[in-house]
């Protein structure tokens, strides 16, 4: 009877305190309440809302139904960063060993690719033998070894978050603001960290689709994370277009390889450097934003960066010597160019339908239980704003075969628009959000 | 992927269109669409509504889920008379005879009690021996015999209805008023009826809470009747009080054959006259609705209409002797008569209180599996507005035992208030709604 009266209550726009929260989700997790009254329940309230307070008490309801690390024995900073969705976005491979050279500890837990965007396990485990199903006490003690660990959200962790986004997803129940900010908070929280920094996509790629919700998500997660003492601020950056150039899960190691290694490209480097600013300044490892500027791009033409990463594959069980020849990672069997078919400007490249390419190419899901073939993808050398002459490169599509060449042409023709005008693209990294406020960048 | 679609879709505010109600429905009958996808598109539904056309193709959908009598050859009008869930509503069991005898066929699906409110089967099954689960052919040749029928929604009639409203149940997502016009309108137009009277009940015990809700709920019956050639009269009946004096099964039974006998409560012989009169009139078998009154009030003096309730009982399986001797019908163990606390007016017998009282002395039901105990409840003669003294008796409570007593006086407490001025209950008959509009009568 409790669930049917806390239904009808969220239905009527009511809400419901602590204890009932806490409950509700403990009989849930239990099985104790049935999928389809909590799916009606999650529907009322995607269409109801939650107060700040409700939220508060969803998001430690989730939490506590699983174990939490405690490194505050680590005796450093512990910060996390995490991203909302989008293409291209391999920045969590290149920030987190960059960060963990200069002194922060960081506890990645990870998730996968589910509808058009990627997922970092996914680029991980295009590694051969890497491996992210770390329990807790390995990846402490690989903490404490290297002081980075990137892994996924393991049974420990937050598993009544795991088993509502699951129903969420079925149910369209996803894109609420109070429901995807208690999901992540939920599963941050969990890793004690002394700070976060969450990177919020912006444009035609992004869950979100207006300013005002993009700083009610924003807003929402750091009011979550200083109740429960840690610090969080918001990053807002662009996905109108893919990030770098790679698309695609083996594609993004090699360009994040290339990145840890100098070799840019500049969109994911600056991305990278702006969200590990923001970590190292809340972490007081560095006296001023210029400093961290400066040590960030340091650890990078240092080749200290690279170094970390090749810690973290060998730790992980992977080969550490793709570093070194990205040939080891898995490789496509057909790669063909695509190119302009008149000349103009780039207006745009199409964050979702490049998406919606990969999984067609098999790179990526439609459901939690398909396999991923981590070869596939996109490079896209074409950026807005570009002018392109009739038969230019704008892109290469790495498939299986010949069919997976088309349907990947196919993408390629619905993201690429090319016309006589220059469209302005978003600005990369446009907003910054603290408790204190929104600051706008660009 | 197609509930996914849909859901989504409602969620936003959007419609269905035929073929995807169709397509939806057939496929949850089926299995094919999981309880909790569908629980998520009711809660969507019940927060945005269906529009007409909506609510027109899914109780098509659920009506086609199933078999459809098909009653023409039996060469008279065909009529029923629904009503929207009431405390001591034994009309049902006094009409269907005084219409049958004359002339009209009564083909009546009716519905067990659930929450508050009390359901005919259970009323007819405290009669010894009575089956209620007719298949549709023995209704038919039954209908050819004697005219009526009074039976449960068989497996065979709107499947889908019964599925989605056993999860609209579980789901808090029965109130809304598409939902109900759609799920009473699929049994009914499967009864192959050619008019069709509704009783929206009004006041504290009724399901809907303002006129507003019960025109909309009337005038939606009326269209989805004329949509499918079944012309449909609502009439409006008070429910902030008991309708008659006894409540509870087998207590109703007594009551409804003491009013069959001309010895009724005259509230129940009022109500049911006035919705009488509206099938005569529909069925086209009185000049008049003089001539309709006086015809119902002479099969009640004549007792053809106790004799027609006698063959009904007798061709069911039951005992047709508690005509005569109503100590035939389960007696209660204990019953104790419950007396005025202070003088004063009798202001409020709050139906509510009394329908969980039932539940509560194991006469009704809280899920759908809960066995009833039919000889349990209560016969409350005092009524809005009388003048009682103190220690005046005000109504009796039937138990299994002296903490039913105790339970069943709790309830009365509750129910009925005394007070120094009376509060004008709602008139008996209140309005009238027809496809022409709203004709207020009182």
């Amino acid at each position: 009877m409790l669930a049917h009266r806390l239904i009808e209550r969220k239905r009527d726009g009511g809400r419901l305190d602590n204890g009932e929260w806490r409950a509700l989700v403990m009989a849930y997790a239990a099985g104790h309440v049935p999928d389809y009254q909590m799916s009606a329940f999650l529907m009322a309230c995607f269409l109801r809302g939650l107060d700040r307070a409700e939220t508060a008490a969803l998001t430690d309801a989730m939490l506590n139904s699983g174990v939490r690390f405690d490194l505050s024995s680590l005796g450093k900073p512990r910060l996390d960063k995490h991203s909302i969705g989008g293409v291209g976005d391999k920045v969590s491979l290149v920030l987190a060993p960059v960060v963990s050279v200069l002194g922060i500890a960081v506890p990645m837990v990870s998730g996968r690719g589910l509808g058009h965007t990627g997922g970092t396990l996914d680029k991980l485990e295009s590694i051969p033998g890497f491996r992210t199903d770390l329990t807790l006490a390995e990846a402490r003690e690989q903490l404490e070894a290297i002081g980075c660990a990137l892994m996924g959200q393991t049974s420990e962790i937050a598993p009544a978050d795991r088993k509502l986004y699951a129903l969420r997803d079925a149910t369209a129940t996803v894109e609420s603001i109070p429901l995807i900010a208690s999901s992540i908070m939920s599963k941050k929280l969990a890793e004690d960290l002394t700070g976060l920094v969450i990177d919020i996509k912006r444009g035609s790629g992004a869950f979100l689709t207006t300013l005002e919700q993009e700083i009610e998500l924003a807003t929402e997660m750091i009011s979550l994370g200083e109740s429960h003492g840690c610090p969080v601020v918001a990053v807002f950056t662009a996905m109108d277009r893919p990030l770098g150039r790679a698309c695609g899960n083996a594609l993004e190691v090699e360009e994040a390889i290339a990145a840890l290694k100098g070799e840019g490209p500049d969109d994911l480097v600056e991305v990278t450097t702006a969200l590990s600013v923001e970590m190292l300044m809340m972490a007081g490892l560095t006296p001023s934003r210029e400093a961290a500027r400066a040590a960030v791009l340091d650890t990078i033409a240092s080749g200290r960066a690279a170094d970390q990463f090749r810690r973290i594959i060998e730790r992980q069980g992977g080969n550490p010597n793709v570093l070194d020849d990205p040939s080891l990672l898995p490789q496509a069997a057909e790669c063909e160019l695509f190119t302009a078919q008149r000349a103009g400007f780039v207006q745009k490249v199409e964050p979702r339908a490049i998406g919606r390419g990969i999984i067609e190419l098999g790179g990526g899901r439609s459901t939690m239980e398909d396999p991923v073939d981590p070869a596939v993808g996109f490079v896209i050398t074409a950026k807005p704003g570009d002018w392109v002459e009739a038969g230019e490169p704008l892109a290469s599509v790495y498939a299986r075969d010949r069919a997976g060449i088309e349907r990947g042409r196919g993408a390629l023709r619905k993201s690429i628009t090319i016309g006589d005008e220059a469209e302005p693209p978003l600005p990369l990294v446009s907003h910054r959000v603290t408790k204190a406020g929104v600051e706008e960048l660009a």
